[in-house]
């Protein structure tokens, strides 16, 4: 298949390029290095260095033979996007290109503002892009578990069946999130089902989990190849922060008591989830969403599974939650769509937990401590 | 009580103003003319003249020795939105100041964008600068009937009490909505809903149905008071249009076969809506949601009620549906907390049908029947 991966260059969208690259797809990625640009306005770095883009489909070439296209700009710019769909012509668009970080869009007005409009034009801008192009390119859409909030019912893949005053409707799953990020995601579910009701588009809308891990078979290769490993309070997510603040020694930060509970999901889950969403479409009309996590668990559990894991002392330091959620409350949630499309799990395991203890220890000196204590506070709204 | 109205000088936004300020509260207006705007873009005019805002007040501070205050700038510049709040200190905030038309955003990918961020943007704007400013301000957000779409099940006021799997959660209403400006609205309920729980702000969202009429208490006192009758296939409502169709021997533009069933609301009970909504302001940290509607009809009723009601022929023409909605579907619409606080509505009558096509005789010469016919078709998607 012709693959487009949009935010080719982050965190997952280039280990996804790669791995869709590996199984004989011809890739093509899409990025504007916006995300390289919040590390220089937070002044913090991927904790493993990574190379230019360029560099990186060059050593894949090199490596493999195998060619990954790459167009540079923005989605936002609708004459780009629409030349990018033209000339590739993709049978699937994987779309990771949108600001991710629910404490960056917390900063303040203008950081929600640009979150909100970057996301939700870019993913318009390309909503129009197919329906004008190609009505059958396979939209797959990164959603996040955050749009459901934390539910007293359980929570199903996008869809949930009612019945109310003795008549019943399958309606769009009620979302509560917790951040402008999250709203921004709920705004992009709302647009593209609505997208594939009247003009018959087909899309995946992919409710992923926290993710965890840093390697994929892929970019184990070589380290030019390697993704980025966020550790910040804005990008860097909890598992992750966790390994890195054990190895250092340093209080793993836990917001509040921990009871709040979360999906989660292996990186080298993600990459495969997105593979078997594209080699498995949606039907034209289709708005399909799978809620992409393969265990759930409270981030205190995932704390002293670190903790546990660890060769030394750690200890757990509970931090003021600078978010705005329940601290503790129920969480069930349905995540068999992946799995009956032939997902195996790798379950969080202290084999991957050592692997990153490992990778910690090797960039351990770029650690930059105070980039690790929340500053985002949700009860603080400034201009 | 100190009222600022956001879009003060639009079809509802202007008698709202008057209105309250006939009530005895302090007003001020705030508008960027994007709507006079919209009528040079399109090439139409209101059927009735209107003056420019500034007259307006000048005329109303003449008639009753009342002063409305004006802003004129745009919600989407932030400071422009914080120094008016700052200055005029309200104790609501009542915001008309959106794009409100589907078929407009529904023109190109270029007028979808520009709802919703327009939209989405100046409602963050002002979200943020209650929460900086005064979170006492109550917000009273005009939203649309058309956020709801057209369910299988009873539509309730904004939340929705639910059993799943043998447990229970209240939950925002699932949306489904018919056009991107329809989704802009349902973008705002979410964002605001939100601001209410992380900031403890007070907001009122009325999912308002379709108005009709033309004339309140205070816009007959002058004509020059008057606001805007728009019969257009972009900005006019359906009603208004058909009485305007009618007068001037125009077949009654009917879409599709006409079994879509809409809310409807008369334009003295819009205004009559606002007031109870300011004057019993929603608690701090609550999200409160109105059904602002009097009576359910079909689009093919309100034609017959039309034709019923003009003293002479009317044909009704059933064009091709550019829109995409259900032909026909179950509708049934809670709408109980307006009449609970004091509305009494002014149902559908022929006497004001009949007003309504005394104002129109007296301006048909200023129609331009082409402006009558459909041009923005929901099935093709353009840049």
């Amino acid at each position: 298949m012709r693959i487009l991966v949009l935010g080719g260059d982050g965190y997952l969208g280039w280990p996804t390029a790669l791995h869709l690259s590996e199984q004989g797809h011809q890739v093509a990625v899409l990025d504007n290095f916006a995300r390289r640009g919040y590390d220089s306005e937070l002044g913090v770095e991927s904790l493993v260095p990574i190379e230019p883009l360029q560099s990186r489909i060059a050593v894949w070439r090199e490596l493999t033979g195998k060619e990954i296209g790459c167009y540079i700009g923005d989605l936002c710019d609708a004459q780009f996007a629409y030349q990018v769909v033209e000339d590739f012509r993709p049978s699937a668009v994987v779309h990771f290109a949108e600001q991710r970080a629910a404490p960056y869009s917390m900063i303040d007005r203008r950081h929600a503002v640009y979150t909100q409009q970057n996301n939700v034009v870019g993913t318009l801008n390309l909503l129009y892009a197919i329906a004008e192009i190609d009505r059958d390119i396979h939209l797959v859409k990164l959603g996040t578990m955050g749009e459901y909030g934390t539910p007293n019912i359980d929570i199903e893949e996008g869809w949930l069946d009612i019945e109310h005053n003795g008549r019943r409707d399958r309606v769009l799953f009620p979302k509560r999130p917790g951040s402008f990020y999250h709203l921004s995601k709920v705004h992009d579910s709302h647009n593209i089902e609505f997208a594939c009701r009247i003009w018959d588009l087909r899309a995946t809308d992919l409710n992923q989990g926290v993710v965890y891990g840093q390697r994929t078979p892929e970019t184990a290769r070589d380290e030019r190849l390697a993704t980025r490993f966020d550790y910040d309070a804005v990008f860097g997510t909890v598992l992750n922060r966790f390994t890195i603040q054990a190895v250092i020694g340093h209080p793993l930060t836990v917001y509040g008591s921990g009871g709040q509970t979360r999906g989660i999901i292996d990186i080298r889950d993600t990459v495969r989830c997105i593979q078997l969403a594209c080699e498995n479409p949606a039907m034209r009309g289709e708005f399909r969403v799978f809620n992409q996590i393969t265990e759930s668990l409270s981030v205190l559990d995932i704390a002293e599974t670190v903790a546990r894991a660890f060769p030394g002392e750690v200890t757990i330091e509970n931090l003021d939650n600078p978010r705005i959620e329940a601290p503790s409350h129920y969480y069930k949630v349905t995540h068999t769509a992946l799995t009956d499309l032939g997902l195996v799990p790798h379950l969080l395991s202290d084999t991957l937990i050592e692997s990153l203890f490992d990778i910690t220890k090797q960039y351990a000196h770029r650690v930059r401590l105070e980039a690790m204590r929340p500053t985002v506070n949700w009860r603080n709204p400034t201009s």
